[in-house]
């Protein structure tokens, strides 16, 4: 069985591992159409902030990693131009012909790049990184704009900050973070203002001259990489990310995808949605490869969790805002608690939960969690109780862990909890 | 309707303030034996290791908010030396007698003290952190002895080192934190020589001074105070605590239990546990607080999950080792997983999971992880897992947040789901 995977990042790289686990005598080709594999993309922005020394420590396998301890051959500098489906062959750039018998269509995404110039950057690949680097190191820049106040946009900005540029974010719509939410949107302006990134909300950018910036910097959101794949007859959702069923099998049979390319099912809303990130690349990656070989798992789905620093706070959600449950159909209700991740006398810190339930179903259908410490295990043991369909009534009764170091002897996740149930009731 | 909650630390304290927001109008009486309300009890080795400055630091609330913000009644000084159950009153030391209609006892347990001495110690209340405090203070010892291998004998023996005392510690079991576990114990016995605390396992003591210790630090377990109410009637476990309904109700009607003092259903086994923790205190005391007012809410039950700082490492369970799951009935399997709590790159520090599940129902039993950073909120995931009574397969697929500041793409708990779920298939 000849299996060949398009992308050599974290998507494809699952894929790959995962099948020749399953499959000891698959023959598996990894094509990438960059010159690195395997790098921590999310680690992008903290190589710029310079809390990563460099794009060495973000690859965490080589491709002769995989030649020699996996038997997976992986071909850098190989982009895919073409897949003819009916002779279950792609075609790359130089004009080879790589035949498979199943497919899976790791390619990601890219990001979408209204303007160009010297001055112009966008930070996707290592290659982008670089350029990045090397302008920030030669040219100075004293001041950037940054379009856009997404995940990337706003890890970039702190990160330009903290390298003591002159920061602006230019971001059109009037929520931050895509969460289409005011509290948690607040809360990050709030945060942005405290590190003196000046923050320009509901505005559209014309151009990249126009900001009067040194250094501007595209973070405007991504677009998946289908059209090679559509043009094969592969099936596109709402959102124009592939569809895939269950397995992460495409339309096409034989063609499977995983991570930024597709869309997946969301847990709470049960239907397909487009939320590109590493974990669920890796995990989408995972079930693609197995199913490739002829395994049958089933994806599970995702649920948007994500955790972002802002200028030393954490910045974590999972699910449905209530602005998004509404517009899913559900009958949103939401509580906020602030609390403390640990008890005063230990130090402890704000922490700030919002709980979002549906007042007809009880059904728990999403969090926002901020603070400076103690976010991210309580996002996810949100994500936990979202993966199990868990109410409110027993998020409240979930028995946490508690020593002054780690925590309050009533967690604010739990009083959130049970706030969310006095609304509900 | 005269409530009466005996005991002033966590369960009296819930069950108090949540019997007053149910009811307005009841009589509400919260007697205290000590001399001082709600202080964290748990922050009592943290003081001894000069993290806490002083006892008041320690203390949430004063008697007078209770009177004031609550109209609670707040009568410290006050020991329940007698229940005349029949009718309704309970007999103070001061010979005066306090009726009630309905009775919250939640007058919590007391150290296990074999041996006395002017040089021997306990560490459960106020007065003994003060009276442990002056002696480190006024005799300057060199060395100490602590008895017992359980959180606070742990905790105890690295705030003693921490404060340039050479430390002993002598067990009685051959595993330590009541886990029965030899992982576990073989990882905190090494946290402990890195420390430079010297563990005897197996070892009985059968005198203080045959210890050749400066100082001596009693922490061999809890007796629940349960006499009195025995004594009127009330019904008692296997554990020698009190034996409650999912109601917080004794087997004597109209009296109420809640924290260290009785057992609960746990969530694992269903069957009664008596696990000390002020985590569970708190929860059973709402449950007994409302019940108490006519309410008729249910205790969902206990895990057992606890974490303890043990020489700057954080040392976590939920629910049951292999071998207490094997004393239950159960076919446990288990796994060990070692990975980071962040990339390599990000100052990753090294987390170890172990996961127990049962063979036969594939149900996830337990887990205990261990590292110095990112601990707390992966065992609150599991102990929401097995609250939502989660397959591994189903941990697996859990969509966790992931930034690099925070974590990893794929999180050593989903590897560690995913290594259960191969040895369970």
């Amino acid at each position: 069985m000849k299996l060949v995977v398009v992308g050599g990042v974290a998507a494809g790289l699952s894929a790959a591992s995962r099948a020749r686990r399953l499959d000891r005598n698959a023959d598996i080709t990894v094509l990438e159409k960059g010159s690195r594999i395997s790098y921590g993309a999310c680690g992008l922005p903290y190589l710029i902030e310079g809390q990563v020394g460099s794009l060495d420590e973000l690859t965490v396998y080589t491709p002769a990693f995989f030649e020699n301890e996996r038997d997976i051959r992986v071909r850098t500098n190989s982009e895919v131009v073409g897949i003819q489906h009916s002779r279950r062959e792609v075609t790359l750039r130089s004009g080879e012909k790589v035949p498979y018998d199943r497919l899976v269509w790791a390619a990601g995404a890219r990001p979408a790049m209204p303007f160009a110039g010297r001055n112009v950057f966008c930070l996707h690949t290592d290659k982008d990184a670089l350029r990045l680097e090397s302008f920030l190191r030669e040219q100075r820049p004293k001041t950037a704009a940054v379009i856009g106040g997404g995940y990337i946009g706003l890890e970039l900005a702190t990160a330009l900050r903290a390298r003591g540029l002159e920061v602006s974010v230019h971001h059109e719509a009037t929520t931050l973070l895509n969460r289409e939410d005011d509290w948690l949107s607040k809360r990050v302006a709030e945060r942005l203002e405290r590190c003196r990134i000046a923050l320009h909300l509901n505005t559209r950018v014309n151009s990249a001259d126009s900001l009067g910036a040194d250094l501007v910097v595209v973070a405007t959101g991504l677009k998946p990489n289908v059209e090679l794949l559509a043009e094969a007859g592969a099936g596109l959702g709402r959102s124009g990310a592939l569809t895939v069923d269950e397995r992460m099998e495409t339309t096409l049979s034989g063609i499977y995808a995983a991570g930024d390319c597709c869309e997946a099912r969301h847990i709470v809303t049960g239907r397909p949605a487009w939320i590109p990130l590493g974990t669920t690349a890796n995990r989408m990656g995972r079930v693609a490869g197995a199913n490739a070989t002829g395994a049958r798992e089933r994806f599970e789905g995702i649920a948007g969790t994500a955790i972002v620093r802002i200028g030393g706070m954490a910045v974590a959600v999972t699910g449905l805002s209530s602005q998004q449950a509404r517009r899913e159909g559900f009958s949103p209700v939401e509580v906020v608690v602030e609390g403390r991740n640990r008890p005063k006398y230990f130090h402890g810190r704000k922490v700030a939960i919002q709980l979002v339930a549906d007042r007809n179903s009880r059904r728990l259908l999403g969090a926002a969690i901020v603070g400076d410490q103690g976010v991210a295990g309580r996002i996810d043991v949100v994500a936990t109780a979202l993966a199990a369909k868990m109410r409110p009534d027993a998020l409240a009764e979930v028995d946490l862990a508690y020593a002054p170091p780690y925590g309050t002897a009533t967690d604010p996740l739990i009083t959130a909890a049970h706030q969310l149930v006095k609304v509900l009731d």
